[in-house]
């Protein structure tokens, strides 16, 4: 059903593909991305975004950046492997994925016998594993969502944690997606998630391309949509989630989570296993990024003004009805649900 | 203090001299409305705008627009005299001081004796009246709640309840004001406030014309901030305050407040008794403008996306801390507060 793929491998494989997402919805345009400079650069001004797609980008793009140096032998090109790495995770500290896939190609690098070559080999299979993997755990997450969407669903969502936000059908979207595949009728409401309107301009387009119905709203109207009754439900993705349950996810999530308790709205969680970070062991050890002030500026305050751009807030678990993850729909006491099924993968 | 004078009488007394808030903060621009066309439009489009601002310019607009009917007899110049006030009241349902200010200035008509020339002679006196107090109400309301603000206290506002707002000084930004006066260091958080960015565009220009420390932040960080014990208390405006204390307020003040409560934050409106509408039973009574949907989709979202655009919500009295009025700071029970100093006025 993903008429978008927001990442995936060039035709000649040479090079990361994405979806600028900076020109939508106004421009459909792709851009190879051939250098670690090119991607840190799309990842930095959110041409390629969304936890899992900068977690799939990083990674394929760790590769590509790698690819000049496979006559390197063995010590010198896994160094270089790992300086790359570091670079890349450092553009957007907050989302765990970044880090998290280019430390997995890394760590596959090191485990592979033999020189460049042969781990750079290697390293293209593992990052083509998270690329695969990813859309299988879109897919996953928006079955074992589907439960909770009943035919005439109305569901609230912020930032965009779709099709855009991933390499297959989204995290918070995908339940929606597959709620509509089935023929479930489900109207969503859009925050516009300012400063930088990921709902509007990126959430908008893709419910409307696959023709969900869609209404956007300014951030601040969702409060009187939950207290009239017109909101069934609240789904997000996020950027990390600690060993406790506490969710990152963009800045607008934390205030959504408190009036969805106050309303009795459930307020769920649709995220990867690869988002859960069980070194972080609750919100207040994860950064949050900060971003220009003139993101919030624009053209409107007067010069010289002054701006907060805190990109990323932090939801207690407590406030958290459920995560939705490839493995299932984790419930309560979440820390023994995430350790339950994370404890295990690669961390 | 006030180097911004929101809504006066132009200098041959046939015009309501405003500045218009449209073009601020890049030009600092004055017109006159001279008809009620002219003042209607103002207010539609937000050229003049704040509840205790409109209801001045209601008042006032409505007397320049009987101007050339004054050789009419008592009885056709009463009835257009009430047509006009329906007429002006209608623009902008939910704040009440602009039909609280009309209809005051055909009661004053209604209540004097002869024809046209007399009774507009005794509304030109009534909406100078209103004038005045407002300027007076201002000043008041800042004495009243300056108590609230101690030496380096940290302000969160939405939207602009400020000078532009008023004739005078401000209501919320009152305290503000006296408090830099008697030499007090106060550092104020203004939520841009979406989609017409009051916050951004207003607040923060009339903040920084007075010298007063301002910062700010998409209405999405309120809540981060708060969390990190960063606000002293939230002090917003009113629309409309009804009889048990319930408060509209620009969309987004009631999450605020949700927020407010969560993280013991002292919770402040100001405003002037004529907000008060005591046949307004509680919020559910009060009428919310809704607004063209371009506002919220601007420029960002696709071609034919469908938007929401409340312009007010409803905080109950219960996550109202206390209501700071010109005749002093209300606390609980609401209710009482408010029939108290409110009952024996004009309604």
């Amino acid at each position: 059903m993903s008429a978008v793929e927001a990442v995936r491998w060039s035709a000649d494989g040479g090079a990361v593909d994405i979806i600028d997402q900076r020109l939508l919805p106004g421009k459909l345009e792709r851009r190879d991305l051939r250098t670690v400079g090119d991607l840190c650069d799309a990842i930095a001004t959110l041409a390629v975004r969304g936890a899992p797609a900068i977690g799939v980008a990083g990674a394929m793009g760790l590769v590509v950046a790698l690819a000049p140096f496979a006559t390197d032998r063995r010590e010198p090109f896994l160094q270089r492997a790992r300086e790359l790495a570091d670079r890349i995770a450092s553009v957007r500290p907050t989302a765990v994925n970044l880090s998290w896939a280019v430390r997995r190609v890394v760590s596959t690098g090191m485990e592979t016998a033999g020189d460049g070559a042969a781990i750079l080999a290697a390293m293209r299979d593992e990052a083509t594993r998270i690329l695969d993997e990813d859309r299988a755990m879109c897919r996953r997450i928006g079955e074992h969502g589907l439960s909770l969407l009943a035919d005439g669903a109305r569901v609230l969502t912020h930032c965009n944690a779709g099709a855009l936000a991933t390499a297959g059908i989204g995290t918070a979207l995908a339940p929606v997606y597959v709620a509509a595949e089935r023929g479930r009728r489900v109207a969503v409401f859009a925050d516009e998630t300012r400063p930088l309107l990921q709902g509007s301009r990126l959430t908008a387009w893709e419910l409307d391309q696959m023709g969900i119905d869609v209404t956007v709203l300014a951030d601040s109207m969702a409060a009187s949509l939950m207290r009239d009754g017109r909101i069934d439900l609240v789904i997000v993705g996020a950027d990390r989630i600690a060993a406790n349950g506490d969710v990152a996810n963009k800045v607008g999530t934390y205030p959504l989570a408190v009036l969805a308790a106050r309303h009795e709205v459930p307020f769920l969680v649709a995220a990867p296993l690869s988002t859960v970070d069980l070194r972080t062991p609750d919100g207040t050890s994860i950064p949050i990024e900060e971003r220009r002030p003139e993101e919030v500026l624009g053209n409107a305050a007067p010069p010289g003004a002054d701006a907060l751009n805190i990109a990323f807030d932090v939801t207690p678990a407590e406030l958290v009805t459920a995560v939705v993850t490839e493995a299932g729909v984790l419930g309560h006491p979440l820390d023994e649900a995430i350790a339950r099924v994370a404890g295990g993968r690669f961390a």
